[in-house]
C-alpha cells in the first residue's frame, strides 16, 4: 500500500473522530482498560448459560430459565428460595446464584451443584435432594463423575476418592494433578471411565527433579518456596498412569515400560471402560505412538499406529471413538501440514481423512448422533477466525453453524442439533444466539453493548504483508490515534508475542487488540502487532520454521512489520518501541539487540533469556536438548548478545515466575553489566508468570511511564 | 555566608579554572575515579612500611632497605634473590616481593612471612630459616603469634592450632571466627595470649537464628545460599569464649551464665596470661559489664565495674594494661559525652580520668614506656581530624606528634619514640614521614602527587550550618563545577550517609569527597554532603539524639542543608537530587518520602526500609527491640511511606547483600506497587553489601544515568 493511500484513509478518520470528540467522549483510564481495575469494562454475557438436553437454560442469581428456541421466551424452572429451603431442610449450604449449576442427566429434572463441602444432585420436580458427595475443605482438583456419583479430588500430592485415599506418596511424587507441565493439552490429573466405574490418573515422580527457589520476602523473614523445575537437557520427572477401582478399592499402574523420561499424554478410555488409551512421546519429541492399555492389567495391548517427525511431533487432542460405533475412532494430526481428522478402525487401519486443507481444525466439539456428524472449531475461512463446522462423517461434507464472522465458541446441546454460540466480531464484542445445526436458524439472546461505546478508540486496522521469507502472509493490527495528525510523526510501539500457541491479530473484537494497546494509541502512539512465523493458527510449516532457533526468523519478520511501520507517513522511523511478555519478552530483548538501529525502546516482561533456563517439556520440543544442538542455543541466548544493547531496555520479572524463573532476567542484567550496558530492571513480588488483579495496573502504567520517559520524549 | 559573597568566590574559580582548561586538562572518567576502575589513580604510597624495633624498614620487590632516621638514607638488608635461594634450598615456595613480611623481634634480624602452606621465619643476617610454620590450603582467620611461634587457623567452622583440631562443631555453630556480626568493635575471633602459650576463641551458636536465602543465579539451575541473619527482636544466637591450652590440648569454656544472648566483647589477656577480660553487655545495650576470668578454670572472678546509660552503652575497645605497671589499665569510655582514656586499678578503683574535653580519642596506638606516655589519635583539633598525641600518664599533659594539618594514621616504633605519619590534608593526597615524638623532628619519606593533576576538577569547600535543632554544628562539603557559571541554575546533587559510625567531611585529602561526586560536579551539578547528627566523631549526644527513631533527626538535618543549596545562587532549589548507600539508601529514600517538596531524584543504593529486616546487634542498639518500640519502628518503616513518593527514586539492591538484606528494597517495591507509587528498581546480581570491583564503574553510571534522566534534562 502507498503512502498516499494511508493519508487519505487517515484523513478521513481524523475527520470522523474529531466529530465524536465534540459528543464529549472520556479518554478511557487503564483502570477502564485493564483486567483486574478497579472500573474495567467487562463485556455483557450470559454466565452459565449451558444445555439441559436439548434445552437451553439460563442460570441467574435467584432463577433458573430455560430458554425456548423459538420464540426466545423463558421460562423459570426453580428458584434459589426453593431449592435453599430444601438445602437447609437437609442440613445442607445454601447456594448464592445458579452460575455453577450443570446438569447430569439429559431428561431427569436434575441438576448438580457445590455446596461448602458437598455435591449435591437437586430435583426441582420434586424439590428433593436426590443425592449429595461430601469432601474435606481441603480437597483440590475435584472430579464429579455424573453417572456414577463418585468423586475424585486430591489432598496435597495424593488422590483420593469418595473419602478412600488412592495413593499414599512422599513429598516429590504428586498424583491426580497435571503433568508435564501441562504442555500436550494436558490440563488436569484425575479422569473417570465414561460411567465413573473405574478413574485413571497421573503420578508424578519429580523427586530427582533439581528444585528452584522462588523467594518469599512477604514473611517476617524472608522464605523460600522451593519449585521442582525441569531445565532443558536436565533430568526430567517420571510419569505413570494409576488405574483405581472404586468398588475394589485396587490401584494397578500401567506398564509403560522405558525410557521413564518419556511423556505419556492423552488419556481416554475406551467406550467400553476395558482400554486406556495414551499417545507416548520420546523425550526427543519427534515419535509418538498411540498405545492402548488393558485397564484391568496394566499391560500394553499393542501400539496402535505411530506417528513421526523430523523437527517435532504435539500430540494435544485425545482420541474420540463415534458414539454410534466403539471401533472407530478420531485421531486429530499435523502429518499433512495443518491439524485434521482421521477416521481410524481400533485396528489402526485408517478409513480416511475426515477434513483436508489449508486451515485447520481447532477443536472437535462434539457428536450429532442422528445425522453422524462431528461437530469442530476450525480456520477454514479466515485464519484470523474461529468458525463452527459439522462434517458428515460418511461424505466428509462440511456446512457452518452460525454466522460466518468472527471467533466463536459454540456449546453443543446433548444431540448436536443444536449450538449455544458466543462469538465476537472486530465490531460487537459479544453475541449469544441459540442456533440450529440443520438450517442455521437462529434465536439471538444477547448483543453486549460496546463496553467502549462511551469513551474516545482510537481506530484499529488489520492487514498483511509478507514475512522475512518474501512468501508468507503476516497478518498485522495497525492501531492509531483518534486524533491522528497524518502530517506529525508518531512514535510507535510494537506489542509481540511470536511464540508458537498464540496470536495477536484475529477478527474477534477489536481484532484481539488489548486494553493497554488502545491506552497507548490514545496517548498518541501508533501500536502494531503482527503474527510472525512460528505463531499459531497458520499450520505446521508456519510454526515450525523456527525450529532450534527460536526467536531468529521470528525476530526477522518483526523487523519486517517494523520497517512497513517506518513506511507510514506519519510513523517517526526513530522512534519505535517494543513491548512483550514471556516469549514476548524474549523477542522485546531480541529485537532490541538484533536490530538496535530500528528498536530504540523495549520492555521486556517475564522473558526467557536463555532457554536452556527454561522447562524440558516447551523447550526441548522447539530447542532439543542443548548438548544435541549447541548452536542453537548459543545463537539463541539472549545473554550472549546483552553488548549489543544500545537503546533503552526496562525488563520486569516477577519474583514467583514459576514459568519463566527470575534467573532468566537476572541473568541477563548479570550479562549486561560484565559486558558494560545498561538495561533497566523491576520487580513484582508476589506475582507468578503474570502480574495478575488489582496490580496489573500498576505493571501498565510502570510500561507506559517507560515509553513516556524514553521513547515519546524524544520528540 | 551571603549570596554576594558566593558569587565574588565562585567568579575567581571560574577564571582560574579556565585558565586550567587552556592548558589541555583531561575530564576524568569514572574509570579514572571510582576504586575498581581500569585506570583508577590510586595515591603513591610505601607499601609495607614498618618498624623492626626503632628502625624504620621499607619492604619493596626485590629489597627490603633500612631508613636512616636522619638523613633518609636507605641501606638494603636482603634481597629476594638471597631469600628466595634459601627457601628453594628448604623445600619451601619462594616470595614474589617483601610487601607482606613482619618482624617478629625488635633486635634479631628475624623476619616472618608467608609462603605457599608456611610461615617462616628468616634470618637475614645468617641467610637461615629460623622457623616454619605448615597449614593446609583451605586454612582461614590465620593467627600466628610470634613468640611462640604458634599458628591458630579455622577450616570451615572450626578451628586447629598447628594442626591440633580445637573444636569439632557441627554446622551452625561457628568457631574462631568474628561474631556479633562484627560490632563491638569484633573484627576476629582468635586472641593469643601475650606469649602464645594460651588461645581465647569465640565460639558463635547461630544454629537457632533464621536464615535468609540468598538466591545465586549463576549456578546451572539458581540455589541458594542461606545465611544465619538474626533479625531485630528475633532469636539471636549464643557466643561463648573457649580457651586453649596448645600444651595440653585441653579447651575450657568460660562460664559467663544467663542470658545467653548477650554479647560478649572486647577480649583481652592479663599481661600474665592468667585471666581474660570481657566487656559483657546485655541484650538491651543499656549495660556494660567489664568481668575478669580465670583463664585455667573459665570462672569468672569478678565484675570490675559496669557501666549503665539510658540510650545505650558500645563498648569498642578492650582495656590495654600500662607496659610498665600490671596493675593498671586503660579503659575507653563515652561517659563524659565523649570517648576519653580511663585510668584504672585492676581492682577497679579509677585513678584517674586521662583525657577529657569536648573532642574525643579515636584510638590508643601505643605506649612510650621510657617517658611513660600513651600515644593517641584525637580530635582533639578538629572533628575532622585525627591526629596523633603523646600523653603523659603523670600528668595529663599532652603533645602533639606530626603536623597539626589532616588526617593521620600513625605507626609506632617498638620503644614509642618515632611514629611512621601516613596522611593526607585537603590538597595533599598523602604524606609519609617519619617523626620523633619527643621533639617532632621528622625525615619527609614521600609526598605523593596529585593522582588528578593532568585533570579537570571542580572546586572544593567546607563550611558549617547550624542543625535543624537551631545548636549543632555540622560540617558540609560543597563541590563545584570548575566552570561553574554562577549566573545559571545548576542541579545538585546530594550524597548522603548520615548514619553512626562514618562521617564523610574530613579534612582528608579533598575534603574527603568520593570519585562519584567530582565526577558528577565535573558534569555540571553540585554536589553536597552534611554530616548530620547521629554520624561520628562528634560525641555521644550527637550521636544518640537519632535514638529509638532512626532516619528522623537525620532527615531534618540534611533538610536544612538542602535549604543552604536552595540559598546559592547557582542552584536550581526545583532540581536537588540525593544519593546514598546503605544507612544512607535508607535516608535517600526517607528524605524523598518526607520532604517530597525539596528532593525530587534519588538513588538509594543497599538500603535499610524497615529496621525490623536489619541485625539484632546494631540495630537494636539505636532502635530497641521492636516489642518495646512499635512507635519508633512504625514512623521509621518507609513502607509506611510509599505513599508519599513524588519524584523518581531508583533503588538498586545486590542480591547477595547480607547486611541489608534484598528484602528491604523488594518489601519497599510491593508497598508502592500497593500504594500505586512508581519507584523504579535495579539489582546487582551476585554482589555482597557493595557493588566492589569492575562492577563498581557499571554501578556509578547506572547511578550518573539515572540523575541525566531524571535531574539534569528537566532544565
Amino acid at each position: 500500500m502507498t503512502k498516499s493511500k494511508y493519508i487519505l484513509l487517515l484523513a478521513f478518520h481524523a475527520l470522523f473522530i474529531s466529530s465524536m470528540i465534540a459528543q464529549d467522549l472520556k479518554t478511557p483510564t487503564l483502570e477502564d482498560l485493564i483486567p483486574g481495575g478497579e472500573t474495567y469494562r467487562y463485556a455483557e454475557n450470559l454466565y452459565g448459560l449451558q444445555w439441559w438436553g436439548d434445552q437451553c437454560v439460563q442460570p441467574d442469581i435467584d432463577k433458573v430459565e430455560l430458554i425456548n428456541f423459538s420464540n426466545g421466551k423463558k421460562q423459570s424452572i426453580t428458584t434459589r428460595q426453593k431449592v435453599n429451603q430444601t438445602l437447609q431442610e437437609n442440613g445442607l449450604d445454601t447456594i448464592s446464584h445458579f452460575y455453577n449449576i450443570s446438569f447430569p442427566s439429559k431428561d431427569k429434572k436434575e441438576m448438580l451443584f457445590n455446596v461448602k463441602g458437598n455435591y449435591v444432585v437437586y430435583n426441582w420436580g420434586n424439590h428433593q435432594v436426590v443425592s449429595k458427595r461430601a469432601y474435606p475443605s481441603n480437597a483440590a482438583n475435584r472430579h464429579y463423575n455424573d453417572v456414577s456419583g463418585n468423586l475424585a479430588y486430591t489432598v496435597d500430592n495424593n488422590i483420593y476418592v469418595n473419602d478412600q485415599q488412592v495413593t499414599n506418596e512422599p513429598e516429590g511424587i504428586v498424583c491426580g494433578q497435571s503433568v508435564h507441565r501441562s504442555e500436550f493439552g494436558i490440563r488436569n490429573g484425575i479422569f473417570w471411565s465414561p460411567t465413573g466405574n473405574k478413574l485413571a490418573f497421573y503420578k508424578m515422580d519429580e523427586s530427582m527433579v533439581t528444585e528452584y527457589p522462588l523467594v518469599d520476602i512477604t514473611s517476617r523473614i524472608a522464605d523460600t518456596n522451593n519449585i521442582r523445575y525441569p531445565m532443558a537437557g536436565m533430568t526430567s520427572h517420571e510419569v505413570s498412569v494409576g488405574v483405581y477401582n472404586p468398588s475394589t478399592g485396587k490401584t494397578i499402574y500401567l506398564n509403560t515400560g522405558n525410557p521413564k523420561d518419556r511423556y505419556f499424554t492423552n488419556i481416554s478410555w475406551s467406550p467400553n471402560e476395558d482400554k486406556i488409551y495414551l499417545i507416548e512421546v520420546n523425550r526427543d519429541q519427534n515419535h509418538a505412538q498411540l498405545c492402548e492399555y488393558d485397564a484391568a492389567t496394566g499391560n500394553l495391548d499393542r501400539v496402535i499406529f505411530e506417528e513421526k517427525h523430523d523437527k517435532y511431533v504435539e500430540p494435544q487432542y485425545p482420541i474420540v471413538f463415534l458414539p454410534w460405533n466403539d471401533k472407530q475412532f478420531i485421531y486429530q494430526s499435523q502429518k499433512d501440514g495443518f491439524n485434521h481428522l482421521y477416521l481410524y478402525n481400533i485396528d489402526g487401519t485408517l478409513v480416511k481423512q475426515l477434513t483436508q486443507g489449508d486451515w485447520l481444525v481447532q477443536e472437535v466439539l462434539g457428536f450429532n448422533t442422528k445425522t453422524k456428524e462431528v461437530i469442530i472449531a476450525s480456520t477454514e475461512l479466515s485464519p484470523l477466525q474461529r468458525n463452527t463446522y459439522r462434517v458428515n462423517i460418511a461424505n466428509g461434507k462440511r456446512n457452518l453453524i452460525g454466522n460466518a464472522d468472527g471467533v466463536h465458541r459454540a456449546a453443543l446441546s446433548n444431540s448436536g442439533e443444536y449450538i449455544i454460540d458466543n462469538y465476537s466480531t472486530p465490531t460487537v464484542a459479544r453475541n449469544i444466539e441459540i442456533v440450529r445445526a440443520k438450517d442455521n436458524r437462529s434465536q439471538l439472546l444477547l448483543t453486549a453493548e460496546n463496553p467502549y461505546k462511551d469513551f474516545v478508540m482510537p481506530n484499529i486496522q488489520t492487514g498483511t504483508i509478507k514475512a522475512a521469507d518474501g512468501v508468507t502472509d503476516l497478518y498485522y493490527r495497525l492501531i492509531t490515534p483518534s486524533n491522528l495528525d497524518s502530517t506529525k510523526q508518531h512514535p510507535a510501539v510494537v506489542y509481540v508475542y511470536g511464540g508458537p500457541h498464540a496470536q495477536m491479530v484475529t477478527n474477534g473484537f477489536q481484532n484481539g487488540a488489548r486494553g493497554w494497546d488502545l491506552y497507548m494509541a490514545n496517548k498518541g502512539y501508533v501500536v502494531f502487532s503482527i503474527d510472525n512465523r512460528g505463531s499459531s493458527n497458520r499450520g505446521l510449516d508456519f510454526e515450525n520454521a523456527t525450529f532450534r532457533n527460536l526467536g531468529i526468523e521470528e525476530g526477522k519478520d518483526q523487523a519486517e512489520g517494523a520497517k512497513f511501520l517506518q513506511s507510514l507517513p506519519y510513523v517517526d522511523g526513530e522512534r519505535i518501541g517494543v513491548h512483550g511478555w514471556s516469549f514476548g519478552g524474549h523477542m522485546t530483548t531480541a529485537l532490541l539487540l538484533r536490530y538496535p538501529e530500528i528498536f530504540k525502546v523495549g520492555v521486556a516482561g517475564g522473558p526467557v533469556i536463555d532457554w536452556k533456563y527454561y522447562e524440558i517439556m516447551y523447550g526441548e520440543r522447539y530447542m532439543d536438548q542443548p548438548e544435541n544442538n549447541a548452536e542453537g542455543y548459543e545463537a539463541t541466548n539472549l545473554n550472549n548478545l546483552a553488548g549489543n544493547l544500545k537503546g533503552r531496555l526496562l525488563m520486569i520479572h516477577d519474583d514467583h515466575d514459576d514459568t519463566c524463573v527470575p534467573q532468566h532476567a537476572l541473568s541477563f542484567m548479570k550479562a549486561c553489566i560484565d559486558a558494560r550496558t545498561y538495561p533497566d530492571l523491576f520487580i513484582y513480588p508476589n506475582h507468578k508468570h503474570n502480574v495478575m488483579g488489582r496490580d496489573r495496573i500498576h505493571l501498565h502504567e510502570t510500561i507506559t511511564r517507560y515509553f513516556e520517559d524514553h521513547l515519546n520524549n524524544k520528540k
